[in-house]
């Protein structure tokens, strides 16, 4: 038997539909018989399934933030939104982690202000982990939560994310990278060799030094370390060339009678790929450096994302992983 | 009938054999009536070629820079090489423009140092065009020259870049896009910010906002630019993609006789996507802002890159790419 956890789910968040929400909640609950879903949302969407599941409870809101609108205003301004409300559960003890597929700017907003940050993280970030080459975890943050970051909050992020990384993964002692345009020491833009010179006085990190761009989806580290700003062009970059790949096939398909049938017969392999890329397995990404757990998905996500982001969020409760990276932040900082 | 031009090829360059190098100058000269070649190379691998090609002059040197090499160094005490010879003879008018498949880096220093710089182009920048969805191509830059970047060079590349994408793709007042980690104006790091001030208030540029990474491959911008850090990331996390996405199709395939029946079929449409990607089709990168044409191939050429380079090159000197650039940093600068 695991630990009972409650987590706080949105329902309301993403352009996923709320009954997409619920059937993934659904999913969540058959598959973790100690995990309970505090479901913030609409009355009207969420009422009869939270009376439907012993382990479902609702949290009413009349709110719901959209994913364009302005982050901190939408935060600022929709106090009953079901991103607010469900951080204001989390911070007061009626759930011990947040999962949203909503914003992630309204999310991070949210969960900033409301749950609060540990201590020693001035700026919680985005972290995510992605399937590489034979079946290897990586670890990739800043996803883009600050796109200007310092050096010392770059030596929190890769501690942090070591921590995340091991209790996630299982992986003891992590090794780091810094995201830069080339694996020499001296490469790096001044910022990212500021980067390079405090990760590499820091105590207790792994520090392999300088990875590029490939190294992300080719190589062995545990955990790449970048800005905000880099992270997210990185990122994006990546799912671009999914897409694009995705696309190119189906249309060399279109034009050839083999190449049609190849396509069709790889579809499968590449759902797979492209699932892993996304990293719905692991349930999206999550917000590090907060007081309590908080798991953001895509906004167009699935039933199986929201239990995969729901599990993931429960996983992150039992394994202590707020306390966990505090007790980090505070043995490094003697 | 075409301008005649001479290109001089650098036979030593990159990972690739010299004969591999030879048989793309033999290509390109077989495409290219108008087109003379002044060989850059070791003696005994250049002088039958030479002897056998009556468009082929030769440049014996002595001397080659690995591409492992520290590049300012080896172009300081590699005085002999064809890397800095090639661009000497381009200097002294004994070719217009230089290709080589060798050390990016050294042919930057080289070529900076030796052809001399566009005066008003303070660092020469790295561009290439990659094909996007539906046969458009995007000129991305600048893909790793310059790791720091200020806005007013910013501006000079968005310039240079759209000269570049008029001359060799036709394309009348190019659209440009800045690199960020999101569309809205009020995105980017404080870096990006400052270039999306500098590039909107620059006059003559068809500026259209900030892009994502993702739109690098499927959006339709004309010419995307970014500091040499982002834009080597971005770069180097959409090869990973394409190689790691190749791999993992073929590691399915192996567990799969669907699967590897299907990756079979597609194998050509993905080396034609993964051609297109790798900018060979366009002879690699070119170094926009010295006084002559300068393009690189990948490291790992094969006779196909290089005959596409040194046409790519040649196609440089005949819509005089140098002489309209400065033109058009002379006329903004007014």
């Amino acid at each position: 038997m695991t630990v009972q956890v409650k987590v706080c789910v949105d329902a309301m968040g993403g352009d996923c539909e709320p009954e997409a929400v619920l059937e993934g909640i659904h999913k969540a609950l058959q598959k973790d018989n100690d995990l309970s879903v505090l479901v913030a949302g609409d009355k009207e969407h969420i009422e009869s399934f939270c009376a439907q599941h012993e382990r479902a409870s609702a949290l009413f809101t009349t709110q719901s933030i959209a994913m364009d609108e302005h982050p901190a205003q939408a935060v600022r301004e929709k106090r009953d939104s079901s991103i607010v409300q469900g951080c204001k559960a989390v911070k007061e003890s009626r759930a011990q982690g947040f999962f949203s597929a909503g914003s992630t700017g309204a999310v991070m907003a949210a969960a900033t202000l409301n749950i609060g940050r540990i201590k020693t993280v001035k700026r919680p970030f985005l972290a995510a982990i992605i399937q590489t080459l034979d079946q290897h975890n990586i670890c990739l943050c800043d996803l883009g939560a600050n796109a200007d970051v310092r050096p010392e909050n770059i030596v929190v992020q890769a501690r942090a994310a070591s921590v995340y990384s091991h209790l996630t993964l299982g992986i003891e002692n992590p090794s780091v990278a810094l995201l830069s345009n080339g694996t020499e020491d001296t490469k790096g833009s001044e910022m990212a060799q500021s980067y390079f010179k405090a990760l590499s006085q820091a105590q207790g990190i792994n520090f392999k030094g300088n990875c590029e761009g490939n190294d992300i989806l080719l190589n062995s580290y545990d955990v790449i370390v970048t800005d905000g700003f880099t992270g997210n062009v990185a990122l994006k970059s990546i799912e671009g060339s999914v897409k694009f790949i995705a696309k190119a096939l189906m249309d060399g398909a279109k034009h050839s009678v083999t190449a049609a049938a190849g396509a069709l017969l790889i579809k499968k392999t590449f759902k797979q790929i492209a699932s892993e890329l996304s990293g719905d397995k692991h349930g999206g990404a999550v917000l590090l450096g907060c007081k309590a757990p908080v798991v953001i998905g895509h906004g167009a996500t699935s039933p199986e994302a929201v239990m995969h982001g729901t599990l993931a969020c429960a996983h992150a409760i039992r394994t202590q992983l707020s306390e966990k990276i505090a007790e980090a932040m505070a043995v490094q900082d003697k």
